[in-house]
C-alpha cells in the first residue's frame, strides 16, 4: 500500500490505533499530529502527557497494565517526594521523569517542543513522525459544578468527577500548527491517503487539535477523506469520561452524535458493531472497535483506511 | 554540656564531624554553616551537593559506600536520560531528583534557599540547624592548565584531574550570609561554645564561606573559639583533591600549612596524630582524625570541642 496517512490523536486510544498502523504499513508514511492541550507545568516541569504516551507506545515501553506512563516504571522521585511535603497528587514516574526534565531543559534553552519531540523519536527509534499540534501554548480548561479547573486538575486530582458545563481552550485562537502539521496534511507531494481521527475522547483530547484554525482551514481543503473512529464501544467509553462528559453535557452517547460533532470535517465514521448507526449520515461503517490486542489494533487500522478508500472511489 | 557551637562545613568530611557532634550535644544546638560555592544548574535543575549531603547524613539516608547521595538509591531516571541522549556526566539518583526539583521550584517561586533547606530539614525530623552560607549565587571556579571551568566541571566531570592554577569566587565579594548565619556566630543570647572549621577542603569547601565579607567579620568579631580540624591524616587528604590540589597550588602538604590558611581567622587547630605540628604558632591537639566509624566522628567532634574550652580558659 502506498500513500501516507495523517491521524489527529490524544494519547491512550489513539496510541493504540496509531500502533495498529505501524504494523500494517511502514512507520515512516505514519504522521501522528498530537494534542497538546493537557500539557502543564508541574513542579516547573513541563509535560505533554499525550506526546509521552505515544513515544511509550510506539518504542514498545508503555505500561499496559497501568494504562500510562513506562512499563517497569520505579516511583523512588515520588517516595523522596512525599518524605519532603511536596505536591503528590501528580504521579510522576523516576524514567518518566526524565523526559520532563529534558524536556524542559531545551524549551528553556529556546528549542521547539517539535524539535524536541523528534529528537526523543529518533533516539527511540520510532519510525512513526510524531508532531505536537503547536509548538504555542494551548490548554484545554473546564466549567465545572465546582468552578472552572484546568485539565489536570480535573482529570487527575479531581479523577474526572466535577460535572462539566463547558470547555475551552486558553490560546487555541492564536496558536499555530507546528512545523510539518499543515504540509503533512495537505502537501501534494506527501500523497497522503487519509486523514484519520482517533478514537480519543472527542472534546478533550481531539478538539483541542481541531480549535487551531489553520489546521481546521488545512482539513477544509485536504483533498483526502477524514475518517473518525467512534470512541464509543457499545454506547460506552472504553476509558475515560467520554460517556460522562456527553451526558453531563446532553449530548446522547451515539455514533450519530459524534458524527455530528464532527461534521464539516470527517467524511467517513468507523462506528463499533455494538452501536446503531441510526442518524449517521456519512459513510460508515461496522467493526469490533475494541482494542485489547494487537490484532485487535490492526484490524480497527485496517477498517478505518478500508473506509477511507471507499470514500475516496 | 550546655551552649550552642557553629560549624563551617562542605559535603562529605564536614558532614561526619557534624555527625559526630550531633551525637554528643542536643542537636538543637548545632549550627551548620554550609558551603554553596559548589550549587549549579543542571538541566535547569538546581543541585546543592553540599547542603543535600548534610540532609542525606543527619537523617541517615546517606549511603555509606558510595560516599555521596543516597543509600538505597535508584538509577532508572539516568537510564532514560541516557536512552534520550541527555547529559550523563553528572549522577542524578531517582529519589535524590525529588531535592533538585522541589528546591528549583521553590527558588523559582521566589523563595530563598535558606527557608527551602530548613523545611526539608524539618520534613525529615533534623535538629540541626543547616544554613546555607547564603541566599545569593556563589560559584566557585577554577583556573587549570586546561583553561577556566566551573566547580562541577572540574570536579565531577573531570575528576580533579586539571592542575588547578587558582581558585576564585564569582559573586562572593557581593553576596550576603543568609539570614541567621551572622546571628549564629555573633548572637550573645546564643552562648555561642565554639565555633568549629570541618575537615573539608580548606580551599574548594571553606574558603567560598569565607569569602563572603559579613561572615569573615563576624568571626574577626565572635568572641569564641574558632577551632579547625585539619583535613589532613598521615599528610593524606581521606578523600578527594585536598593534598593534589595543595601541591599544585605549591603550599606543602602539612598542619602548618593548614595553620597559615586560616591565619587570622583560627586560633585552634586539630591535628592528625600522624602528622607533624611543626611550625604550627596557634593552639593545637593531637588525635587520630580519621573518621571510619560512628566513635570516630563522635571522638573528633569531642576533641575539637575540648580544644575550643582550652582556648576559651
Amino acid at each position: 500500500m502506498s500513500g501516507r496517512v495523517v491521524v489527529l490523536t490524544g494519547g491512550v486510544g489513539g496510541a493504540k490505533l496509531v500502533l495498529g498502523l505501524a504494523q500494517i504499513m511502514p512507520q515512516e508514511r505514519i504522521t501522528a499530529i498530537v494534542n497538546t492541550g493537557d500539557d502543564f507545568r508541574h513542579l516547573g516541569l513541563h509535560v505533554s502527557p499525550d506526546i509521552d504516551t505515544l513515544l511509550y507506545t510506539l518504542s514498545g515501553k508503555a505500561s499496559v497494565a497501568r494504562g500510562w506512563g513506562r512499563e517497569s516504571e520505579s516511583w523512588n522521585f515520588m517516595e523522596a517526594l512525599c518524605s519532603l511535603e511536596g505536591p503528590d497528587w501528580f504521579a510522576l514516574g523516576d524514567g518518566d521523569l526524565a523526559l520532563h526534565v529534558l524536556r524542559t531543559a531545551r524549551l528553556n534553552a529556546g528549542t521547539p517542543l517539535s524539535a524536541i519531540t523528534e529528537q526523543f523519536a529518533k533516539a527511540w527509534q520510532i519510525g512513526v513522525r510524531i508532531l505536537p499540534m503547536s509548538n504555542d501554548p494551548v490548554s484545554t480548561h473546564l466549567d465545572t459544578d465546582e468552578g472552572p479547573m484546568s485539565f489536570q486538575t480535573y482529570f487527575v486530582a479531581r479523577r474526572c468527577e466535577p460535572k462539566v458545563k463547558s470547555i475551552g481552550f486558553m490560546g487555541g485562537a492564536e496558536a499555530r500548527a507546528a512545523p510539518g502539521v499543515i504540509d503533512a496534511i495537505l502537501e501534494p507531494m506527501a500523497e497522503v491517503r487519509a486523514v484519520l481521527i482517533a478514537p480519543s475522547n472527542p472534546y478533550l483530547s481531539i478538539d483541542p487539535i481541531l480549535a487551531l484554525t489553520d489546521i481546521r482551514d488545512a482539513l477544509a481543503r485536504a483533498k483526502v477523506p477524514v475518517v473518525a473512529v467512534s470512541p464509543l464501544v457499545g454506547g460506552k467509553a472504553v476509558k475515560g469520561p467520554t460517556a460522562k462528559l456527553m451526558g453531563e453535557l446532553l449530548i446522547p452517547v451515539t455514533p450519530c452524535a459524534i458524527a455530528a460533532h464532527y461534521a464539516g470535517v470527517i467524511q467517513g465514521l468507523l462506528i463499533d458493531e455494538r452501536d446503531s448507526a441510526e442518524g449517521v449520515e456519512i459513510a460508515c461503517a461496522k467493526i469490533d472497535t475494541l482494542m485489547l490486542s494487537l490484532d485487535d489494533r490492526m484490524r480497527v487500522a485496517r477498517a478505518a483506511l478500508e473506509l477511507a478508500q471507499q470514500i475516496a472511489r
